[in-house]
């Protein structure tokens, strides 16, 4: 009906330090949209209350193995013995079906995701502040003031990423940083991503 | 006080067809949002109601002239024998005050402007249809039906210019397109347009 109507989906990659909220607005994201999230690949096993295809695709090592054979990874890694990975097809399917889809994930994943799938749209969340940021991780109280300290040169060392995103969003208040997030979202969807031959064959055959 | 807030402001070109409504969505803009329009140079007479500087700046046309000599124009046109257009010092004050500024303007003078400032953000405004185009030229009652066939001729044809563009909206209902306008001015405002290096050095000097 509308000529010009998204016909695919959008991968958006929520990405940036820890600490500065990307879990926070990818659950509001998808509370309060249609952006359907990633479900990653895990060779470790299910914990009380995960479930197949919603928490994790919970496979064997060896099937995972396969899979990074067969190019079938937007981006994976190993941690503590573990495979983790954004399996390709199920989000080549979403966005075939015009769904939007959504990939929280780590600033190296994000590189690869990036190597895989340029035509996603990066998003980097950074924190308001590194006083904030120290703040928060103080808040949660599982590291020493040592560690907090180690973790903000390391963010700082991060944030070089950058470079490599679209878009940042700061997030200091959350429904501000959340509604950043939409607006890119439909201004994405408001990219001219057809020829002028589409475009104008499109009307005329309305007209 | 945020690490990334907006430095300068950024120009938006509201651009498209006649009949697809970018005078009335700009209207409401400037309404609704912070956004200032730029206001037009002519050599015609002020008509009665009409004030200098803010419908248009009235001018002589030795004066324009000597602008257009002085390359003082984003854009300019003759129109029956009268002079209009774009001065470029007040927009680019504005711009470096921090202010996003509209600029409401045909295909044929955005073309120039993006000559002269690339680095605006340049919108297509479409109509939902030619059918509905038809039905707002129709509506207004001021052209018989033979000289509206011949324009929506020229609209296809128009929409050609899609190319230079970077977004696209379509006009159907008004306050979606506007909405979706303000997303596109949000999503600006959050692109990617320092450096690493600024970002990091921005964090440190707060922490």
């Amino acid at each position: 009906m509308n000529p010009v109507e998204k016909h695919a989906g959008k991968l958006f990659i929520l990405s940036g330090p820890s600490g500065a909220g990307k879990g926070t607005i990818c659950k509001a994201l998808l509370a309060e949209t249609d952006l359907e999230l990633s479900v990653s690949m895990t060779t470790r096993n299910p914990r009380a209350g995960e479930t197949e295809g919603e928490s994790y695709y919970f496979v064997s090592k060896e099937e995972f193995l396969r899979k990074i054979d067969a190019s079938g990874f937007l981006e994976y890694a190993e941690v503590y013995g573990n495979f983790y990975g954004t399996p390709k097809q199920p989000v080549i399917d979403k966005l075939s079906a015009g769904t939007d889809v959504i990939l929280e994930i780590d600033m190296q994943g994000a590189l690869k995701v990036k190597e895989n799938y340029p035509d996603g749209v990066f998003i980097f969340i950074l924190p308001p502040s590194m006083s904030e940021l120290r703040k928060r991780l103080t808040g949660r109280g599982t590291e020493t003031a040592e560690a907090i300290e180690m973790r903000l040169g390391e963010t700082l060392k991060e944030l070089s990423y950058i470079d490599k995103y679209d878009y940042c969003v700061v997030n200091g208040q959350l429904e501000e940083a959340v509604a950043r997030v939409k607006a890119i979202v439909t201004a994405e969807h408001s990219r001219v991503t057809f020829t002028a031959e589409e475009l104008i064959s499109r009307y005329k055959e309305e007209a």
